[in-house]
């Protein structure tokens, strides 16, 4: 797998290039997107070698697919048209279950492997990628039996030697799972920027005050609306189960405390406590 | 300001205690707690110097109190009672209405200086106090006309010298902007952490996926409900008001997903993009 053809060149792509590359400096990173100046940023950041464009893919040994899920689920079928029979092509997409549906019947299904690495920052673009974001992360690999047995293993391999653990799940359990996961998260983000936003009008106080908390719990509010607007589109019936759940949970703490039952305030924070105890399994 | 007594010596009482002492070797730090474990600890990770009981604070110079909100209303009129004239009490309380009222009428309110260093971590107790936590950080310091001058003069440079900026607030201002700023989010967090714990019995799941933004998100959720419930009580009309915003913003944002319309989405996420700008006026 010497010739790389990333799709997509920002925090993803362009990380998932920089460390493919660093275990093997003998492959040749091509990078392709629909801007050019993306490119040539991504080319000064020495992110990839070359600047391609999508038909060069029948060159390809690896594709590597990293842009927003609409696109993807657009561009994928196209892709695989394109390749050569013994090409691997993986995209590592925020949803599963619509990607895997638009190439379920593709002749060239076998070639393809969907997958979702677990990492990532709130900013986008090549000046955002950078060496070891994928290290100790997982990477969720949806459909595994549906890929050549042979792709499967040079995956595998490329994806654990920069550091992931690999999990398999069907496309319908990650893009519920992920939905409570991240997606919720996403959102509560968001939406306590706005709240916030919309309140302090006067600056300052924001500025002043921002370091109780307000700054981690708002950090995903900086993420790009380009990349979340299709996630949460595809991803639509999840999304809205785990918001109806919060806002309910919402809606009983300000209940509890209008009722002046603190006591109960206090056993619903105690309870989720708990989760000190889970995210450590994690460390 | 030579003697100087702690009460309350966990991260926030616990980190001045340290950061003081960097400052000016030659103070002596009597640390008070209700619990004599709490203090040996204190001691034992040279947090403290002596350990003392309450009615010692009549040798004070300085007494620092930082201990729950509702403790603080109960026994800062006692501290006041037992302090020498030329004292000086400051609380580190995350709310200030209640406080500031508690002490109004006291014929010694000119020796106290009620203020809220905006700094902290999800972590409690000695254990959770390090060297520098201050640095770079806002002390709001509320009714500073109040206190005699000379006192007010000593807390600043005490204060400044750590490395906090001071900022000037009324406490109902404060009281009301902290809500948006810290309240709400630690809400919004322990909200989120249930949300997921209660869908998600299988752990593992969890385990594999929080990398995707949602530790960061969830991290309040850490937080001591000893400590938080009693701002919540206190501060309880605003923080039902931000609830109320946020819970209406996202079933805005749910009813937006519901009716397809992932223009308006997208421009959700865009209008509160903006929080970038006024977070990296922080930095």
């Amino acid at each position: 797998m010497k010739q790389i053809y990333s799709i997509g060149v920002g925090l993803i792509g362009g990380s998932l290039a920089l460390d493919i590359k660093k275990q093997d400096p003998e492959v040749v990173i091509h990078g392709i997107s629909r801007k050019d100046a993306t490119l040539n940023q991504a080319l000064e950041l020495n992110i990839i070698d070359k600047k391609a464009v999508l038909e060069d893919v029948k060159h390809a040994d690896l594709v590597i697919v990293s842009i927003p899920v609409d696109a993807t689920v657009k561009l994928l079928p196209t892709i695989l048209d394109l390749i050569p029979e013994t090409a691997l092509v993986v995209d590592a997409g925020s949803t599963k279950l619509d990607i895997c549906k638009a190439v379920e019947n593709h002749p060239k299904r076998r070639n393809f492997l969907a997958m979702h690495p677990i990492a990532g920052t709130e900013f986008s673009g090549p000046t955002a990628a950078f060496e070891g974001l994928f290290i100790g992360k997982t990477n969720i690999v949806c459909e595994v039996e549906k890929t050549t047995f042979k792709l499967q293993e040079k995956a595998l391999k490329l994806f654990t030697d920069i550091g992931m653990r690999i999990r398999y799940m069907n496309p319908e359990a990650h893009d519920k799972h992920i939905a409570y996961m991240s997606h919720l998260s996403h959102i509560s983000s968001f939406m306590l920027g706005k709240t916030v936003i919309d309140k302090e009008k006067n600056e300052r106080d924001i500025f002043d005050m921002a370091g109780s908390g307000f700054e981690s719990t708002v950090r995903l509010a900086k993420s790009s609306p380009e990349m979340w607007t299709p996630i949460f589109e595809q991803n639509k019936t999840n999304v809205i189960e785990t918001l109806e759940e919060y806002i309910n949970n919402l809606k009983h703490f300000k209940e509890l405390m209008e009722q002046d039952d603190f006591e109960a305030v206090f056993n619903e924070m105690k309870n989720t406590n708990h989760i000190k105890d889970i995210l450590n399994g994690i460390a």
